[in-house]
């Protein structure tokens, strides 16, 4: 089996206005491209495009901008977590010896579908994610004892962080008190733990070893993947567990012939700040009582471990994007490319991806 | 690098009324399912859905309705050679070893959107296929000397086949006077040379060989592949050739260590009838100026060789499911289970999938 390696990355500034969802694939497309040492367009056989849009062939569409004319493309949706589904359908391609190099490209537009599941009836009137993200909330603090306090600090932390990305949604510093303080929307949730929909893309290069010795100096290689899909529908979920992500990281870590303790850094799927404290859990980095500790102490320590970008609810979440940004980020740590944002000696990076209520998960670990 | 089989096949009827696209999926995946000796659907670890429809999550919908929780979900679209693109996707899942069995399931309504490519703006008025179809038919006539009347014989033929297809929308018999006097719809163009958008789905379950073996005592094998993108646009293509499928069937024969002669049995992309003549010329199987002669020859010796099913034409044209059907029928084919459609001795079959005027193509080589 052919190795796989990150070579290239770039994407758009996140941005709560409507965009040209056809711009945006192209602007963090070019960037992408421009990013590696020498890779030209011709060296790319494979354009995977990822996006809830309705619009069609746009993996066609996508080459004829970029003067493509791949072997491979076409358009991959899967929610939230359509951006690490087409990364690891290219590193599928690449590794079975179908492709060599494959451009795959998230791109969102604020107003875009998939962000309320339709299809799920037995939301009856609560169908927008905010309603089982709040009964994950009221669980975690009925279970494990989870402080307001301890929510607050994953939303304050992440919009510290993303005051570092300049690609980040948000750019406002919000304390601990702002958060607890902002306007309620349910019974357990504010609208600072809630992570935003908006416009963006994110693009990134995967090649096979042989050219990604040629394309970089500085390949970081997908060791590790995991995915699961336990249901479409939220009453099949147990409110406590995110059961999709234990399974993904647990087969991740079985591939990458790694522990959960040695993560250097990981992005995680923050769509609200409940689900930081989870993925932490079921990701095994800490316990699900530890996990309102753990995020303080990262915090008080000004640790970026978790989420360095400012994760969803810093950064913003376009969604067919979101998947793909979590890999640049941790594809850039483990390059030492961060800047303000770096963790010193990165060796082993983790992005943890999720669709609909935690029905599906993707988990990827990244070595340099 | 893992060998790949389809192992269980399954579709519905296809029709010209409006179908719910979920019940249709689940009516072919159960029939798919329950086509193989003993696959439960325990033992399925990726479920693709390949579709034009706007719906969202439908790979894990797909899961849902039929008790499967897969490690791989997502929806696949690149106008009417969705369903080869999914098909090649599975096929590198197994391949690299992220996935051992997979349930590709393909879908469309009727009036599902996919049908017209909005976005070429190239086209201007012309936006629907019939027009690029008209110019190519043109073209064939004046560059190969083809006629009306063999142009004709491509539909007569095709509908003539899908009369022993239960499966096929048409169940009408076609003379090539029928065709010929069929209403006119643009300068070069009758009704009846024109495929039909219609409702159906269409489920294919492909297996590792260690699987294969296990699920099926006639496996098909997966032996070669090709694919191209060569633009998005119409005004990019020459009218008298079809790149993309030369590029795509070439690649596949070099894989499958095959030449064109040795093809007992193809499934072409007949969304109209030039189409044919073109692709067959494409494949190496004739030339184009020969190609009209070639298909006459087929059909007065009753030889079903090109499209047994009827085709596009014949069958219909559930743009999503079209690429799977394709497939099944040259899978039951190489198993001699085709019944009254059933080529004798067949040992390499082909499948012939586009889209949007020939703008991407995939071809694969099965054997028994």
């Amino acid at each position: 089996m052919n190795k796989v390696a990150i070579v290239g990355t770039g994407q758009t500034k996140f941005s709560k206005e409507d965009g040209d969802i056809e711009k945006l694939l192209f602007e963090s497309a070019n960037i992408c491209i421009q990013s590696t040492k020498n890779c030209v367009p011709n060296d790319i056989d494979g354009v995977l495009v990822s996006t809830n849009d309705n619009s069609k062939y746009m993996g066609a569409i996508l080459s004829e901008m970029m003067g493509i004319q791949p072997r491979i493309s076409h358009s991959i949706e899967h929610l939230c977590s359509s951006g690490t589904n087409a990364i690891i359908s290219a590193y599928s391609y690449i590794s079975s010896g179908l492709s060599d190099v494959v451009l795959v490209s998230g791109v969102e537009s604020a107003t875009n579908p998939g962000q309320v599941l339709e299809w799920d009836k037995s939301r009856g009137n609560f169908e927008h994610p905010i309603y089982w993200a709040s009964m994950l909330t009221k669980s975690h603090k009925r279970k494990f004892h989870t402080t307001e306090e301890e929510l607050a600090i994953v939303s304050a932390k992440n919009y510290k962080h993303a005051m570092d990305n300049p690609s980040a949604y948000s750019n406002e510093p919000r304390t601990i008190s702002e958060v607890m303080n902002s306007k309620q929307i349910t019974d357990d949730l504010r609208i600072l733990d809630c992570s935003r929909s908006c416009s963006g893309s994110s693009s990134i290069i995967l090649a096979s070893e042989e050219k990604a010795k040629k394309i970089t100096e500085q390949p970081i290689w997908i060791t590790g993947i995991g995915q699961k899909t336990t249901s479409a529908s939220f009453t099949k979920n147990i409110l406590e567990e995110i059961k999709s992500t234990r399974i993904a990281a647990d087969a991740a870590y079985k591939m990458a012939n790694i522990e959960a303790k040695q993560i250097d850094v990981a992005e995680v799927h923050d769509a609200f700040s409940v689900c930081e404290l989870m993925a932490i859990s079921e990701l095994r980095i800490t316990s699900n009582e530890k996990s309102g500790e753990f995020v303080r102490n990262l915090f008080n320590t000004e640790n970026r471990m978790i989420n360095p970008r400012g994760g969803l609810i810093g950064a913003g979440h376009p969604l067919g994007a979101t998947g793909i940004s979590q890999t640049i980020e941790i594809s850039n740590q483990l390059q030492g490319k961060s800047e303000k944002r770096q963790i010193p000696n990165t060796r082993t990076g983790l992005i943890h991806n999720m669709s609909a209520a935690g029905t599906s998960s993707s988990v990827m670990v990244l070595k340099n």
